[in-house]
């Protein structure tokens, strides 16, 4: 078993790029904070190297599904911490390889997205509401920033999270029969009069601008969520929520 | 006109105290920044002081809605910011006094939620939904806390935000006839089968511990939203954001 005492180790400038997204990208791994996601990157059985405090106690369950076993000191636990508090838990894992083609079903598609608490939680609320997969289009933040993981609270490990251009996933799903219904507010039908055909591709857009018009020209529906009061507009996270779970599948 | 270029200054101390719920509870009054909230402060009439960075400009109709207007060095707008970059417009406000009695209509209740963020995005939905009013209980973050305040998006200056029991407004929609209904995991049924009757009184309850079983107990119904995928439960603001457009007014 390996301990780690110095912030100024090989091994921690090297975990230090995995906060990067450019990091992430280059090694094909990220890094996963706090007791519940790692929980949950073990169950989904891509941890590469656990790192705990030397103060923390974890499952031996989790130590024998990780590939490594490193213990730090709280200096190294602060320099990898994005919390304001640690719990001094972590984990290094790999980035599943995209193999998956879409299939008929139920998909969110991200399009530019930037606030990585509203993606986060759209990916969880997909993996709620029982949708099949959610579609990261260029352009929306990256979902392995520490921040979009947590708010995924462990969502991002159960369902198929794919990055791919929003045109593509377009063709695809027409070719697969989906319906694809963007979100807009101009020319556009309230969505409690778009009827919940089982398989969908729901286009959520940029929190500013919305939907980008040439998605639109490609979608076969528009819908909007009606402003009744004095609000000028819905939280994005909360107009997904509200649109997923009117095309969730019923039971 | 007022300016003040030291944080030392007494002004500058009282304008702190704000920044606390007991000094707003003393005062009766709160702090918001940033333009969109001041602006949505002063079309609402409760501004007494208007603050502005002395290289800010702000609308001449501002100036002739506020009681004072000051202006502030850098420093000054720095010790009063709860933003990393302030835009450096502050206002002082009155709390309105609460003689709204319930009437019939449809309420949000919230027991003990404790996210700022959640509340005041609860309280944006539900403007947006076209409730009538929120009734915070007793336990539940202050809804002047600047966190809740931004979260609202101007909202609290829209509709009703009522501070009182829940036990109370239970009782006071009871009499009203209003249909009373908990969220809860257990013994409850799929809200999708709650029909929205209009009038409603509709109790979220706090993040972890869901609403109190003695409120529960006083309710007409209970209803949760089903999970079907691997997630372990919604935001609760996503939550609230689906319920709150189920049993919206149709139009």
């Amino acid at each position: 078993m390996k301990h780690i005492s110095s912030t100024k180790n090989e091994i921690v400038k090297q975990w230090k790029k995995l906060l990067t997204k450019k990091g992430r990208l280059q090694t094909k791994r990220f890094l996963v904070e706090g007791e519940h996601l790692v929980e949950e990157a073990v169950r989904a059985g891509i941890i590469k190297e656990l790192i705990v405090r030397e103060d923390v106690q974890v499952p031996g369950s989790w130590k024998k599904n990780a590939a490594d076993l490193i213990t730090i000191d709280e200096s190294v636990a602060k320099v990898l911490s994005e919390t304001e508090t640690t719990q001094g838990i972590f984990a290094v894992c790999e980035m599943k390889e995209q193999t998956e083609r879409l299939e008929r079903g139920r998909y969110l598609l991200l399009d530019r997205l930037q606030d990585p608490g509203n993606v986060g939680t759209m990916i969880r609320t997909a993996d709620a509401a029982g949708f099949d997969g959610v579609i990261i289009g260029h352009g929306t933040v990256d979902v392995y920033n520490s921040k979009v993981l947590r708010a995924t609270q462990g969502s991002i490990f159960h369902l198929p999270v794919i990055m791919m251009s929003l045109d593509e996933a377009i063709q695809d799903l027409h070719e697969l029969g989906v319906f694809v219904l963007g979100t807009a507010l101009r020319n556009a039908n309230p969505y409690t009069e778009v009827e919940n055909l089982g398989a969908i591709g729901l286009i959520i857009g940029n929190e500013a601008q919305g939907v980008a018009p040439e998605l639109l020209d490609q979608c076969d529906g528009r819908a909007y969520i009606p402003i009744r009061g004095k609000a000028e507009s819905l939280n994005a996270a909360v107009a997904a929520g509200i649109l997923l779970y009117h095309f969730a599948p019923v039971d």
